[in-house]
């Protein structure tokens, strides 16, 4: 237990221990146990964009065994899947590396305008797998944003029961939000706060453009340091109740990894707890995934 | 216990002695303990409008710590605020400020025109966190009203059984209301009126305009006297059950300070048993904030 | 225990002890005690309303202590109202003048073209309130009154579990119905009927007029005596399994004291059981108020 | 509504209108309507002690019509027994004349040393059948004691979630306790105080001689005046909350007519609530019964 | 909030910050708010000895308003009964005076050899009441002690889920225990610490004396320093946790001031908590029983 752990866990003193020591096994495993940062890896997207928009770049990924070897080989802090990827590996894995159930996801098959995601899987799916989380995403912005919301509420109160935190993926998107909006700096602060204060113990977005979305809020963002990315993530943070909550960051779309670096570096400048890199890492060849998933702990291990 | 909280109390004969003793512990708390009147801090604007939109002007709002200590400093009788915020202090604020836990919310993030809000705690968390009353938003004339008395209907019968009270605050909006109507004299005193029959404990409601909205009301109101806010404010209470239920008022978006403690002079002097008083308090420096919120009890402590 | 009680119970025995118990407290309180005729008191015009347009006629009526008292005074079989006026009294009132707790109300804040109540108390209230009834507003001919007809299905269920009886308010509205056809003969007894259909041990309606709106239905009103209104209501009375359920008649708007007692004295010539006199008493003076729901009684009272 | 019943309610003010208005009814019937005194009629030797051993000194009782129509007759505050006997008048008489549903019973078929009552009947058959209390029989100092005390506890609470009182039968029966003991003034102010204790809101004890029971006690009782058995029933009115919850008391086996006016006497003089007078008058023939009923409340029509 | 209070509840850092509202509340009410030590008033001896012997040698104390008003004018932390004292008093003290609900309760009518309370009341009555705890008698040694220990789970369980925390009455008696076993100090620093153990938030034991009871203990206890009362005291906070938690003494049967005092004192020095004294002070008159109680306040409020 390091001083950097003690005090964000310190943020959550109202949860019970078995939350906290769930919260604990995140932050104490991997190359970065221990420095309070974190990188995950995120393998929802066979769900989200079918299988071989996912892994044909790199056909090993078909195999669920793949993935977590990856993490472990890594060094990440966690593993993130829905229930069939977990089922998979959970026998193997569950125990030696943290596993996050991601309990809700959305396909693609003609998606809707207004998104909102099926339950696919429940906290005691969970518990029987020997997961160390449960992982919930929301669409604030979707018309149906207020059943997400209160699907999410009746799941962290079921999950805290059994010593369960939640993770929340938070990506505004639908009802009026432009395309651009959904990236906006204002509308991905709002994202992030509105995840803490439906009780997310760790929140996951996007890195915001410079973009302000909505007209109202223009007028505040008028003294907020916006340049840099750097910038723009240090917002992020401080509407994760002022660095109380802890935020992570994905990487979206697949790019170069100098890209990628550079925005982890920025990520991380920021202030941000680090970073959830699915398609950057496992669609590159085993080697170069695990290259770039252990430049990223560097990243964020030197980071403060 | 004084004969002024005694006087009130008595109006809740109907109510188990745990209700009671949270609103016992509402009226005895902070300066204004056992006066009868009371002085909230809300902050659910966060979730409301956005984080920077709330807290840019004061930034050091983004921190949840910041609020209660501000509570305490300035001797409000309660803090108010959804889930996260709530978790983030109550192992340290609960037993020592009132917590109200603001159990629905609703977002800015593309509005819907006929407004609901998602529940988004429950009766449950706020027991878990030792708040003293929960907190709920309905808003009569949208089209959704049905379902929020009918949210708002379960969740009082689920508080009464343990004891916590309800507050009601209630925001006439959407269906034919025009945006002048929302503050129409006989559109508060109407949607005041209707929480008070919902079985609210406490209600909030908007200091009402002299205009009129519903024609078929306007007869009605040609002897009702409503030249100052004093007498509109005094309509009110007695829309609220001849002042037998507690009605308390927002001061609204933030404006200038005397034009604030004005307002506050008016609603004291109508018979409003105290103010809710968040933007106009928390996006002021800790030092103008204690002092406007001091200035509110003053003027309170001083009525009748 | 009068012969004209016994008569009228002998219609219910199907109904458990319990359920019996209270129609006869119904039925043995107040001045036409064991008349078998009943004049109740009903005072839900703030939440359907608004507060302004219900009291400020007589603006004593603001206060909820006001209105058992004055049913008292005059008299009355019972008082009905919704949560919030109940709850405010009843600690003082519970078990010396029944009371009927309307258990779903409409608000006319722009209100919809297809009515439909929402359901703003329930049973468990209506026990813990010490209340004798429950009341419930259905609206035969909007395009909601299945939802209705359900809701009130499952209402009588949990009642009758508990020994409570249903009073039923049968207002049509809506759908293709035109103004005159809310008050026509064909469809007021219509009404009445489904209403005792849905297993309703008290149906209310309005005096029905002697228009005729159904075009199907008008051969078969060519043989029914419907000159007076007398005539009417012992249609309405008919429809109602041949006298064999309890209907009462409404006054409906606010009008003179000959007129009312006009149209009392047709409705007891008529056959009906009484009536549920709210606008024409509590909006005048207490003194003219109790006066004129004594005349009623007396009209009532001399009635067979 | 007198003052004697408004003052005696008011130590029942932790309670539900609901549970208020029952006790009302009991407070507002009969004779002794409104005084703040009881005479009740219970007929539950049919089970305790076998139908002859009961009715053949009266052959009418057998008929379970027959009680009911004593208690009106004679102007009783209420009538308790059983479920059959309940059942078999219910129709007829709930919402007419209180009903008290005895819920358990013991035969004496081979009694055991160590008293236990049977469950006979539920909360929800007293709803069913429109009572307005019900009854439960503990027996202090009996090994089982503390399942029966576990029993009323659940009773307790589920009949108030309905609005139901519960009238306590103490009887200290049982354990090392002496035959004599069983109506030592000590065991029977302790009787009386334990019954208190579990939430009974009225208590039936008999009337207790001077004998003092337990030696542990008898210090205490040293200036305890208890020379008179109105200075006895005084010393158990005490025991009961200073006065503060209603305690009546029986008259035990059948025995002359005067014997019973003086101990009645005694009993009203000591501020006594009244009795419960079961074998006295159903035991004579329905002339006697009623007068003896008749003169009970006249002796306690008087009082104080 | 005082670093003493902060520094004795960072001891239960596991529970939920509702459980820690209401120690809180204990800690911070009355004389010794702030202080971290406890003077209660707990009155369950007219249950447990009968009311004679509990109430004879000060009879204002039949009167269940007098104990809470006695608590408040004397400065107590908190005031405990059996339910119906409570509910007796909680309309008016409940939010004003911290209450206990002692949810099991033993009668001395016929004492079994093996003790064992029967549940009286429940958690769900401590919500209806506003409690801030409820209490729980164990009697360690007692055959029946797995029952009883089972019950206590149960109930820490179901409290904990609404924010209430336990105290428990740890009495060793029973089993093959002698008199003077009881009060043993290896025997009531065994029975403080299976209380610990239990889950008990707040423990009370009796004063131990510097005999050991169980032969397979002398041993140990050859070089524990037990020859005052402060040494033994010592013995059994260090039993409870290491003083990580709460351990309250009572004073037991009544005697003299001086005496109390003096046991007061070694309490004090040796680090108890505070202490629960009953007797010693309902059986003196007010004057008498209020001023010993706050010399045990000055007493513990200088200890340290």
């Amino acid at each position: 237990m390091t001083k950097a752990v003690d005090a964000i866990l310190a943020n959550y003193a109202y949860e019970t221990p078995g939350v906290i020591a769930n919260l604990r096994r995140l932050l104490e495993h991997g190359t970065l146990a221990g420095t309070g940062k974190l990188v995950i890896l995120p393998v929802d997207q066979g769900f989200e964009h079918g299988p071989a928009r996912s892994f044909a770049p790199n056909p090993e990924g078909y195999d669920p065994a793949y993935h977590p070897s990856l993490a472990m080989e890594a060094g990440c802090n966690a593993y993130a899947a829905p229930l069939g990827f977990i089922e998979a590996v959970a026998s193997e894995y569950a125990g030696r590396l943290p596993l996050i159930l991601k309990v809700n996801n959305s396909d693609s098959l003609g998606g809707p305008e207004q998104p909102h995601s099926a339950l696919t899987s429940s906290v005691q799916d969970a518990l029987r797998l020997g997961c160390s989380a449960i992982g919930f995403t929301i669409y604030p912005g979707s018309e149906h944003r207020n059943e997400m919301n209160e699907e999410l509420r009746e799941l962290i109160l079921e999950a805290r029961d059994v010593g369960l935190p939640t993770v929340v993926w938070s990506y505004p998107r639908g009802g009026e939000l432009s395309k651009d909006g959904e990236t906006a700096l204002d509308v991905v602060a709002y994202a992030a706060h509105i995840a803490c204060q439906l009780g997310a113990h760790i929140v996951k977005v996007k890195p915001p453009t410079a973009h302000i979305e909505q007209e109202a809020a223009k007028k505040s963002y008028k003294d907020v340091k916006a340049d840099t990315l750097a910038d723009r993530i240090a917002h992020v943070v401080k509407a994760c109740f002022n660095g109380k909550r802890i935020v992570i960051f994905s990487g979206g779309v697949a790019k170069g990894t100098e890209e990628v670096l550079e925005e982890l570096r920025q990520i991380a400048k920021g202030g941000g707890f680090g970073t959830i890199m699915g398609r950057n890492s496992f669609q590159r060849s085993r080697k170069d995934g695990a290259a770039i998933l252990k430049e990223a702990m560097k990243i964020f291990g030197e980071a403060k």
